[in-house]
């Protein structure tokens, strides 16, 4: 089978987000077990400077979300950030692995050369689909899943990379 | 132009390494700065049971080094791990994206089903070409650049995600 742009963002963005959903079930139950309140969890960073546990798993989920909408021709759907529960970042998760999934390949496919514009603060960002899945969306949402693994490391969750990986 | 998995590759991999040279570049600057050696700066961790930067580099490249050689179906390139200074840490990522770009896309090319098998600890890993490029071998490195990222963030280091993307 010939790689195409669906095998390359719908199941690599579903794998990535269901790892951060286990990920956040270990870091969960070792919250809870040392009775670190889910609002002090979900607001504790690496340094003052960089964001908490929450932003990071939504960012994430915008990456996902974002990458396959444009890469598909449509408008990505809005997910507020409201978070403030480990039980509402898993149905945040939820959601937005079931929206990735309802994208068909015969959505994506071919979108290598689509022109894709993303609005930052800084301007605008050019890329071609391709370079937009392979070199910003992907690398953006394992920078969050990390950084979110990383948290949960340095508060003590026993986590191994093979949680972050998913060969469990 | 159709994805291959040359571009689901070479390029990535080039890409999220070349990232990673320019945050050890600007992790330097800073450690000289604080002085800070660089014996101690490479050994600096997020937290004392995850691994100190200097291995989190030396991991990056081997991820890149030993996917684009399994792809092509030849034994990966021997990088012994012996760096102790960011001079070295960056003469290894030179090497190893050499190494990377020196990969055709012919040799790569149709690899989505070649059978790869991974001698882990823990026992064999076994994938497909496809699976074992975009669901361990990109994930992997960019686990350890962003890990490695963190440690510099933690450090102090000016660093910002656009480093870490490569749109600068």
């Amino acid at each position: 089978m010939s790689l195409s742009m669906y095998q390359a963002s719908v199941p690599v963005f579903v794998r990535g987000l269901s790892n951060l959903k286990h990920v956040l079930q270990k870091g969960q139950a070792h919250a809870k077990a040392k009775n670190v309140p889910d609002e002090v969890m979900l607001q504790t960073r690496l340094i003052a400077d960089m964001l908490p546990l929450a932003k990071q798993v939504q960012i994430a989920t915008d990456a996902a979300k974002g990458c396959v909408a444009r890469l598909a021709g449509v408008e990505p759907i809005a997910v507020p950030d409201v978070e403030v529960t480990f039980d509402e970042l898993q149905a945040r998760l939820d959601k937005v692995i079931d929206y990735v999934k309802s994208f068909q390949a015969s959505q994506i496919d071919g979108s290598e050369d689509r022109a894709i514009v993303l609005k930052m603060r800084s301007g605008e960002l050019n890329f071609t689909g391709q370079e937009y899945l392979l070199g910003f969306a992907l690398p953006n949402m394992f920078f969050h899943i990390t950084t979110t693994y990383a948290i949960l490391r340095e508060a003590g969750a026993e986590l191994g990379k093979n949680d972050y990986l998913g060969n469990r």
